[in-house]
C-alpha cells in the first residue's frame, strides 16, 4: 500500500556543497542547516537532480480528531464532550491552531475520524475544509478492549493515505498534522510502552494537566492495556499494535505520513500523540523516517523518549502542551527560512567575501 | 538620558484572566503564553488601559557593524577586511539576516557604527536603508588599551538612541538588533568576565568557529583585557566599562535598547553580542529588563551564563552561532503567533467549551 523511495545519498555532496558556501561560517545555522539539507535532498530526489530552490508550496495543517472511551474514566482534564466543541471551535476559527495557521499562512483541513457524537449537517456546513472520514464513534476503552478491529486498521490507514493523497494533489508540498481527543495521551503513552521494555509507568505523563489522582489512575489503566494485548506481537506487528491501542486519528495519521512520503512530501510532526502515529509509521517502514521534521519537544514527559528512538532533535523547545498541531504550525516559519537561506543567499564568491 | 517606566503590575490580572481563559488547557501554550503577558503588558502600559489586541507593528531589525582591533591577532575565522566586505552584503540582501528579514517580513537598516574603512559614496548608495554613525576606524585592540574614549560612549549611546527613536517614529513598535564585527565576541566575553566573579576562561568560546591554537590565544587576550582595567570600577560604571571594552556596535546596542524602552517599545535580542549590549543596558537601567525578550539560546557556551545573569529563558535553541540579527529574525514568528492567540483564539464561553 505505502511504497516510499529511499533518500538518494548521490545528491548530498552537491547539495552540501551550496550549503557550505553560502556566506555564513561552516554550520553556522545549525538546526537550520540540517534542515536545509533535508528538504533539498528531498526535493532533488523528486526533480531527478540537485534543485537550486527549496519549494515551499501551500503548507497544509490536517488536524484529526477521535474519541477515546478510556475517557470515560476522568483521567483527563476534560469529558469527550470537549472534543467535539473543540472540532466545532477549529471550524468557527476561535481555536489556537486556527490563530498560529492564520498567521503563518497555512492550509487548514479538519477531519472527523470517529468522535462520538457525529455533526450535524448544519455543523458540517461551518467550513468547507472539513471532511469526515469516520472508523466509529470513539474507540473502545483500550483498558479493557481493543481499540479497533483489523478492518478499521485497514479502512484508516487508507483514511489518511487519501487525504494525503488529496491534499498533495492541491499542490501542498509540506504537511503539517494535528490532533484533537480527549484520552488520546493515554493511547499514545500505551503504544509507545508496547514498543519499549521500560516500565509503563515511565511512559505516561499529566496530558494536558490532569491532578495527581488522575495521575496515578491514568498510569493504572495504561497498564492494563499493556498487560491486555499480545505483547511480543505488539512489537511484532504494527497493526496489530493500532488495531489493540491506537485511536482513529492515530491510525489515519499513521496513513497520511506515509500517503505523504509515497508521494515524496515531507511530514511536519507535532507533539506527543502524532509523534506516536509517526513512530509506528516508522515501524510499518523505516524509510519513511526521512521525510519527517519534528517541530517541537513537548511538555509530555515521555515525548523526549520517543524522539530518541527516532533520533529526532526537533525544531522547538518551549514547554507547548496543547495538541492540534499547534507545535507544528508555530515551527514552519523555520522551514520557510531554511528554504530562503537555501534560495537566496549569496555565495562567497558572489558577494566578494574573503573565505 | 533614559527614563524608563517601571512596568505596572497593575495590568497583571486582567491580562493573566484574558489569557486563562482561552480554549486551552491552562498555560498550555508554555512560553508563548509568557511572551503575550509580556508584549499585552508593554502595550497596556502605552494606552494606560489592558489592550484585547497586542499589535506588532514595522518590526524592524538594525544591524550594527562595528570592527575591532583585536582581530588583528587571528583569533577570528576571518579577517577585519571581513566586517566590511558582510556590511556590503546586506547591502545588497545577500546575507542569512536579508534572507530571514525578507522571509518574515521584517524591516531592516544597517549602521556602520565604525568599521575600520568606511564606504564609498557609491556602495552607500547601495541601499537606503544603510546609516552611517561612525564612532571611529574600528575600537582599540583591548588586550592592550581601551576600546573608546568616554565622548565615544556617550556619542554611541546617542547614535543608538536616534536611531531607535527615529524607527520608532516610523512606526515600528518592536525592535529587533542584530551585529556584525569581527572579533566582537572577544568584547562580549570580555564584559561579561568584568561584570561576574569567575575565572575569565569561562566566559571565552570558539566564536563562529575557531580553532583550539586560535581558542588558547583569545583567552589569554581576553584575560589580559580584563587585567589591564579597574575591575572594581568596571562593576560599578557601566560607562567604565563600555568605553574599555566594548565595540562601537556594542555601545550604540545599548542606546538603542534603553532608548526603545523610553518610548515603551520592547527589544528582540539575538546571540552573544547583542545579549551582551542587554546586559549592559540593565546595569545601567535595571527596569530595562521588562522590555527585552530573548530570541535565541547561541551555541557560544557563556551565552547562558549571560542569559541567567537576566532570568532569560530564549524562545530558540537550534545551535546557531552566526550573529547578524538571525537569531531574532528566526523568532519574530513566535511574537505574532503569540499576539495573534492573544488577540483572536476564542473563549470558552464565546466558544461554548464545557470548562
Amino acid at each position: 500500500m505505502f511504497s516510499i523511495k529511499t533518500l538518494d545519498n548521490k545528491f548530498i555532496p552537491e547539495v552540501t556543497a551550496l550549503i557550505n558556501n553560502k556566506t555564513k561560517p561552516l554550520g553556522s545555522l545549525g538546526q537550520l542547516e540540517q534542515l536545509a539539507l533535508q528538504l533539498a535532498l528531498l526535493q532533488s530526489q523528486q526533480k531527478k537532480q540537485v534543485v537550486l530552490k527549496i519549494e515551499i508550496n501551500q503548507p497544509t495543517m490536517i488536524v484529526f480528531a477521535g474519541d477515546h472511551h478510556i475517557a470515560k474514566h476522568s483521567i483527563s482534564i476534560a469529558p469527550s464532550e470537549v472534543t467535539r466543541q473543540m472540532v466545532l471551535n477549529f471550524l468557527i476559527g476561535g481555536a489556537a491552531i486556527n490563530c498560529f495557521c492564520n498567521t503563518n499562512d497555512i492550509a487548514m483541513k479538519v477531519v472527523d475520524c470517529g468522535i462520538i457524537t457525529p455533526l450535524s449537517e448544519d455543523e458540517k456546513a461551518l467550513n468547507d475544509n472539513f471532511i469526515e472520514q469516520r472508523l466509529g464513534e470513539g474507540i473502545g476503552d483500550i483498558s479493557t478492549t481493543s481499540a479497533m478491529n483489523s478492518q478499521q486498521v485497514e479502512q484508516g490507514l487508507t483514511y489518511g493515505k487519501k487525504i494525503a493523497d488529496a491534499t498533495i494533489e492541491q499542490g501542498c508540498n509540506v504537511l503539517l498534522l494535528g490532533e484533537m481527543g480527549i484520552g488520546n495521551t493515554s493511547s499514545a503513552s500505551a503504544i509507545l510502552s508496547a514498543l519499549s521494555d521500560e516500565p509503563t509507568e515511565n511512559f505516561v505523563g499529566k496530558g494536558t494537566g490532569i491532578n495527581e489522582e488522575q495521575f496515578l489512575l491514568k498510569k493504572q489503566l495504561v497498564e492494563k492495556s499493556i498487560k491486555r494485548i499480545d505483547q511480543i506481537k505488539a512489537k511484532e506487528s504494527p497493526e496489530y499494535l493500532l488495531q489493540e491501542l491506537a485511536g482513529f486519528e492515530i491510525v489515519q495519521m499513521v496513513g497520511a505520513i506515509l500517503g505523504a512520503a509515497a508521494k515524496g512530501v515531507p511530514t511536519l510532526i507535532d507533539g506527543f500523540i502524532v509523534t506516536s502515529a509517526a513512530l509506528v509509521a516508522v515501524k510499518i517502514n523505516p524509510v519513511v523516517r526521512d521525510y519527517l521534521i519534528f517541530s517541537h519537544q513537548s511538555n509530555e514527559q515521555a515525548h523526549q523518549k520517543m524522539l530518541n528512538m527516532m533520533e529526532a532533535k526537533p525544531l522547538l523547545n518551549i514547554s507547548l502542551r496543547l495538541g492540534e498541531g499547534t507545535g507544528a504550525a508555530l515551527a514552519l516559519p523555520l522551514l520557510r527560512c531554511a528554504a530562503s537561506f537555501y534560495n537566496d543567499m549569496a555565495s562567497f564568491e558572489s558577494a566578494g567575501v574573503t573565505v
